[in-house]
Order: C-alpha cells, then sequence, then structure tokens
C-alpha cells in the first residue's frame, strides 16, 4: 500500500509537473515550493538561501564548497547552516508525511522517508533535447548560460547533493521503485501507472 | 514505436520470466539461452565457456583476470577469446532484431542496438529478499555457497561486465528507458506496461 509518492527528477524532465498531475489525479496534497514556504517559517532563513541550500543553488562549484566548509563544521559539533537547512526540511517532510498520501517533489524524499513502508519512490529523467525544450518552454532563456551549461550544472549538483546527504548515486535505478524516461514513456502513462500502484490496496 | 525490447536484470529480480511473459503476451520469439546456441554455433566454443564469458562466469575474480589479460590481448591487436564471444554475441543480437519485435534478455543488447530508435530498454531489479526467494525457488540452493554470496557475485560480475564493455554504470536508470523493482510492481504490471508501449504507435 503506497499512499507517499516522492519525485526525485532530472531538471527539465517533467517531474514538476507529472507530480501536479498525479496530485490532481489522485486529489492528495502536492508539496514543491511549499516545502520551501515552510521551511521559511520553520528556519527564518530567506526563501532565496533555502532555494540555494535545497538543491536550486546557481553554482555548483560554491555548493561544493559550502559543503566542503559544512563537512568541516560538523568535523567540530557544529551544524553549518546547510545542514541546519537539510534538517529542518527533513522534519517538514517526516511531518507533512504523517498528515496523509500526498506527492513530494525533491529534497532526497526518498531518503529522508525511508523507514515508512508506505512510500512509493519514483525518478524521473529524459533526452537531453526533451529537457533542453521543456527548459525553454518553463524558464525561457538564460542569456548568460547557453541551455547545455544549464543542464549540466544542474544534473552535477543534484547528484552531489544526493551523494553529500545519502551517500548513495542520485539516478541509481535501485534507490526508486520504478524509474521513467518522461520523453518515452510519456507524463500523462507515467501518472496513470504511479496512480495505478498508488491504488493497489 | 518501440519494438525490441531489451531487458537487463538483477539475478533473482525476475528478469527471466518477464521477458518470456511479454513474449507470451505479445506473441514475439524471446532470446535469452537461445543467444547461448547461436553463439556456440557461430563460435565453436563450448557451451559452458560461452556462458562463463558472458554473465554466467561462477566466479567474479576469474572474469576480471580474463578481463585484464583481455585488455592486455587488446593492447597489442589481438582479440581475446572473450572479445571474440562478445562480438559474435553482438552481430548475433544485431541480426534478431533485424528479423523483427522480439525480446531479449541480457548480454548488452541495451547498448548493443544504440543505434537503433525502435527498442524499448528495461531494468529489472527487486530487493534482496525477493531476490533471495526467487533465486531460492528457480535454481534451488548451492550447498557451498551462502544465498547472499550468490546474489553478490552475480551483481558485481554483471556491473563489471556492462562496465567493461558499455562504460557505463550497469542498473543507472539513465540508460533505459524505464526501470522497475518487481517485488513492488510485480511481473504482471510491469509485462502490462511493457505490452502498453510496445503497442504505442
Amino acid at each position: 500500500m503506497k499512499k507517499i509518492i516522492t519525485i526525485s527528477r532530472e531538471f527539465g524532465s517533467g517531474g514538476h509537473s507529472l507530480g501536479e498531475l498525479v496530485a490532481k489525479k489522485l486529489n492528495i496534497p502536492f508539496y514543491d515550493q511549499e516545502l520551501i514556504e515552510r521551511a521559511v517559517e520553520k528556519t527564518g532563513f530567506s526563501r532565496e538561501f533555502i532555494q540555494e541550500a535545497g538543491e536550486y543553488a546557481s553554482s555548483t562549484s560554491k555548493l561544493l564548497f559550502n559543503m566542503t566548509l559544512s563537512s568541516a563544521y560538523s568535523s567540530v559539533g557544529l551544524p553549518s547552516n546547510y545542514d541546519k537547512i537539510y534538517s529542518a526540511q527533513n522534519s517538514i517532510i517526516k511531518s507533512i508525511a504523517e498528515e496523509g498520501p500526498c506527492v513530494i517533489v525533491g529534497r532526497c524524499a526518498d531518503y529522508v522517508l525511508r523507514d515508512r513502508e508506505d512510500c512509493l519512490n519514483v525518478f524521473v529523467y529524459a533526452d537531453k533535447e526533451y529537457r533542453k525544450k521543456h527548459v525553454l518552454e518553463r524558464y525561457g532563456e538564460d542569456l548568460k548560460k547557453s541551455i547545455e551549461k544549464r543542464l549540466e550544472e544542474k544534473d552535477k549538483k543534484r547528484s552531489l547533493y544526493y551523494k553529500h546527504y545519502t551517500g548513495m548515486d542520485w539516478g541509481d535505478s535501485r534507490n526508486y521503485h520504478f524509474t521513467v524516461n518522461t520523453g518515452v514513456v510519456g507524463l500523462e502513462r507515467a501518472a496513470n501507472w504511479i496512480v495505478e500502484l498508488f491504488k493497489e490496496e
């Protein structure tokens, strides 16, 4: 019986849209940006900083640098601001899952909720061409950075973030219950598959 | 339009059974052991040697040793027997795919057929408990080796084989179109999903 759906996703693969679609089909809450709002309330950090500390940082090297700092802090027993935010997000995710069925996108929710038996963990990805098209449609062009560069940086960052906090490889199928290439499977079909598993008793 | 189904699988995850089920539902040929028979005919090597050279070697270290030898051979321009078998299997897989729709299990078929647009590549895995049960039911106990050890060796070997011949990570979702944990999704449902994609025009 899988009642909590976690969706991890490559940037531009349609993971956010898939999550929304599933939540709509099942009429259950959907958490993505809302998680950040709750973390702002809980920690007092700014929205921008929390976005950066999550997986939205605009510079991988900066995040890497801060994570190294974070390890240095924790080696002397002091949590860094990054670890504080991660820890606040953990409690938020756990308490959201306690409230009942829902869809949660990103933030290592699959790992955070690993002790629950009722989670369905899905990883969503797509070919480069599909992702480029999707990113341009959704976020528009970035005049300072090529679309290839934006994808590459996000991949690197999310992979690093996941590895840092879970010790596992981001995108390795064995960390999820199923994974889909949305360009081949399609968002509508992937959503139906998730609904099918959710409805299984 | 996906007409050639390749299935890569963790030992004991039910990948062979899934392939058979899909082939039966679609009434198309199924290739697993049959690939070995064709390689025996093509190369003149014994069935046992080909099984070992494929991913069925009973000793990882032996395969690793031979692969190192194989690299040494190829560095002086001589293909080793392992590479000869891999190359023969490649031609067999390519010519089978030319014959029409089919299901092919194992042997890096996803990679061998990477230039075809009509392949659906699936990776199948499951939790350790599911796999142990499945292996014991299908192959029985091995008095000399614990079931944990058997799973561990096969995982290591298949991962090594895939990496050696494709340069990619075995089980990384992005090498496949979708991946399923058969313990959670179930063989019947996974087969229906594949059939759904096969029937898509």
